[in-house]
């Protein structure tokens, strides 16, 4: 599992920093979550291939989650893409993208499917053999979710030496990893954890922002491995951090410890600070794990 | 008058070119002209200061000319401008931008007065005692203006040590200025060309772009001292310019020269071309004052 940060910065674009976007890389999958303007710019930064991204979540319709998202499916068709792209966003994002399609007169050659979410409550909003992704319900100035990645348990693998020694044919690898007992050659009852080994423990990750605190999240993140929460003020603006719906790093850390998040990261920081290390120092007072998303950052947590 | 090219090329912005847009300095006028992806920080970088613009001109609702609009507007919002704002552009673009403030719940705390054009005709669409712009209407695969920004004549130049000889009072000054003959203390009428100085010679620049070769362009543009006009193409893709509604720089330089423009300024680069002295050579066969834009040139004409 793997994550790339491509802007973690709120409010507005700005020379040296950028709005909020990422790619997470878990089983096989490449995840771009939020798409604040110049992302496509970012993406060919840090290159990444376009034609890798097949999903985009977007957590809510302000411009600097967003804005840059028209522009990265306008690029698609450009470049002549022909697989299909879903988006999960709040209901409205669909008519906003339409609309420049049609105004534009530029449909996209390829087919372009828009999952809309207005439910209050965490949701499976996409499954497949390898990934489960839910909506994280949140608190901020309008309709807001996060989004939690989980890897699927994998196969077990296969003890290449054991399965020799107790002489178990081939063709019986495919339940082998699929944790079935097998009979051996002789017509001997082979158990299967003698001869395999357990799969990686599956991995998960949730992204949060924006919001306030708030408290009602930590059940659908709870033992989450690597936990982004915004963090958008310090504790001494926490007044702020409420009249705005956005968090502390304190608070973040309070969330993360209830969790029991294996890591923070923090981001979605206001450009009114100079130091970043000061989020990290605040919230270690609550939680020690904790990383700094900065523009560029990649984490690779394999 | 003063034009700095905040992004030149067509298509898409990339890693190291930006998508269309510009900002004429004119009689004390800063005009923003179209806004790609990225056009606000592209302003931060050349440093101009973003409440100087008061007005946004969007030639097409294709993507490279104004995906950039909706972020700048909502940054001005957050930066809690307050003066007036006047948008430009194809019907459809008040819609555009009003969904997405309207989804986002976020509504500028400044007045924004959108000037929608349907018309295909050219047509004044500002004026003040300094400037007037009218309206290029060109043909491209969707409604498309070009404008035409004109210098009005200035007052005449009071010559100092003329109207001192002359015994002028200063009271009168004001009618000298506007081009009057006065009388002197004595009652005498003097002529105004005597104690003053014709003004500058008013300048005029033309922004077209984007357009396929397009003659009906010229009796608008006549004389024009400068034109910015599209030359996405080399004269070898001339089938591509015409199947995409574009121009070749050759194309670019026949309507230079039909227009008796005094400098032709190439733009909208397909990124399909290494060396963009091959757009300017071209040019040059046709039409000799020819320069190119690129990305941060600042061109002075005064």
């Amino acid at each position: 599992m793997k994550l790339t940060i491509l802007g973690c910065y709120s409010a507005t674009p700005r020379a040296l920093t950028n709005t909020t976007s990422q790619v997470l890389e878990i089983n096989n999958h490449m995840f771009l979550i939020d798409c604040g303007e110049g992302t496509q710019v970012q993406l060919r930064k840090h290159k990444i291939k376009f034609n890798r991204i097949k999903h985009i979540f977007i957590s809510h319709l302000h411009g600097d989650h967003f804005f840059g998202l028209v522009g990265l499916i306008s690029t698609f068709r450009l470049l002549t893409r022909e697989q299909d792209l879903h988006v999960y966003g709040p209901k409205g994002i669909k008519e906003i993208i339409t609309l420049q399609m049609k105004l534009a007169d530029s449909w996209t050659n390829y087919k372009l499917i828009f999952h809309e979410l207005i439910s209050e409550k965490s949701e499976l909003i996409f499954e497949d053999d390898d990934v489960e992704v839910f909506t994280i319900p949140l608190k901020h100035r309008v309709y807001t979710n996060g989004f939690l990645f989980k890897e699927k348990e994998g196969e077990r693998k296969i003890d290449i030496n054991a399965v020799e020694e107790s002489h178990i044919d081939v063709a019986y690898f495919r339940k082998l990893k699929q944790g079935f007992d097998v009979e051996n050659e002789k017509g001997v009852l082979i158990k299967n954890e003698d001869v395999t080994f357990s799969p990686n423990k599956p991995k998960s990750y949730a992204f949060c922002s924006d919001t306030v605190y708030n408290e009602s999240m930590v059940p659908v993140i709870k033992n989450v491995d690597v936990l982004y929460h915004e963090s958008t003020f310090l504790d001494k603006h926490e007044n702020l951090a409420d009249s705005t719906k956005h968090s502390t790093a304190k608070q973040a850390a309070n969330i993360a410890k209830q969790a029991n998040a294996g890591t923070l990261i923090l981001g979605h920081y206001s450009s009114r600070y100079d130091d970043l290390n000061d989020f990290k120092l605040e919230a270690q007072t609550i939680f020690k794990n904790v990383l700094l998303a900065e523009d560029g950052k990649e984490f690779d947590f394999d």
